[in-house]
């Protein structure tokens, strides 16, 4: 891209490096949700007609990109901006756990849904975050795991399938 | 591989055609579950330490086996051959739900564990289970659908990303 830009298209070059100089300039993250926003509180927390009883707790603003593309969810989130990886020195503070039970303490939320991944560090972190909101006294659920939509039994790896059996749901 | 028997390994092809003619004498359905089998009875039907009072259904005698890698289940199965498909002529007597229904009336059945594909047939053949099971006065649980474990919720289709919500479970 580098070469095309500098060889080929310098006009084109001039105008990502203003664009990127703006954006760098304008975006800053939300003062609520800690997610990438031009304005200081975003789209979705500044929406009135979000449902201020949920709280979904995501790793990264893309998780929130895709949860809001099923159309299900009208409850506002709260990003991680990572998870813990203590091996890397990433702690609670760093993905701003201590905001997040200063927020569950100021504001009417019911309930936390842990949406971290289903890797070792994203279950680990979500294990973290529901110690902490029970103590809070918050009921907290977890994104369900199992066999994807359109799968097949035969293709799915044994773990998924093992928690899709225990995690078997009555009709 | 036809071009290699006949041409380079025929002793193999010789080999190959009487282990398929013997397959084809000996492998039968199992007579109470229905899978392949070469015993007139399967292995896991015969075997008295599983437990009778759970019976999982699945669609193929490969998804027994994908079950089975779990070690999670210690119940039994029933193999439908298939799936409910009225544009193919297949109804519930070619799947067997016959059979079914006469099985959990006959045997200490308390849990039917529906583990067909969740794919559009699949589902159609799950619903259409567990309407036969509430009538039989059987409790009907279904395989959990959600994210894979190991995946990440960027990559995952929004259509499992909305199971995954609504079937959220609580910590």
């Amino acid at each position: 891209m580098a070469f095309h830009l500098l060889e080929k298209n310098r006009s084109g070059a001039q105008m990502l490096a203003t664009v990127l100089h703006e954006a760098l300039e304008k975006v800053q993250r939300c003062s609520s949700c800690r997610t990438l926003s031009e304005t200081s509180t975003c789209g979705i927390c500044s929406n009135s007609r979000r449902d201020r009883s949920l709280l979904c707790i995501v790793e990264t603003p893309s998780d929130i990109q895709a949860i809001e593309q099923t159309a299900e969810y009208r409850g506002l989130y709260f990003v991680l901006m990572g998870r813990l990886s203590p091996l890397d020195g990433i702690g609670p503070q760093e993905i701003g756990l201590d905001i997040l039970t200063e927020r569950v303490r100021a504001e009417p939320v019911n309930e936390v849904i842990l949406a971290t991944n289903p890797t070792l560090e994203g279950e680990v972190t979500a294990h973290y975050i529901s110690e902490l909101m029970h103590h809070a006294g918050i009921k907290v659920t977890r994104l369900a795991h199992g066999i994807p939509i359109g799968g097949e039994l035969e293709y799915v790896d044994s773990s998924t399938l093992s928690h899709a059996l225990t995690g078997r749901r009555e009709l």
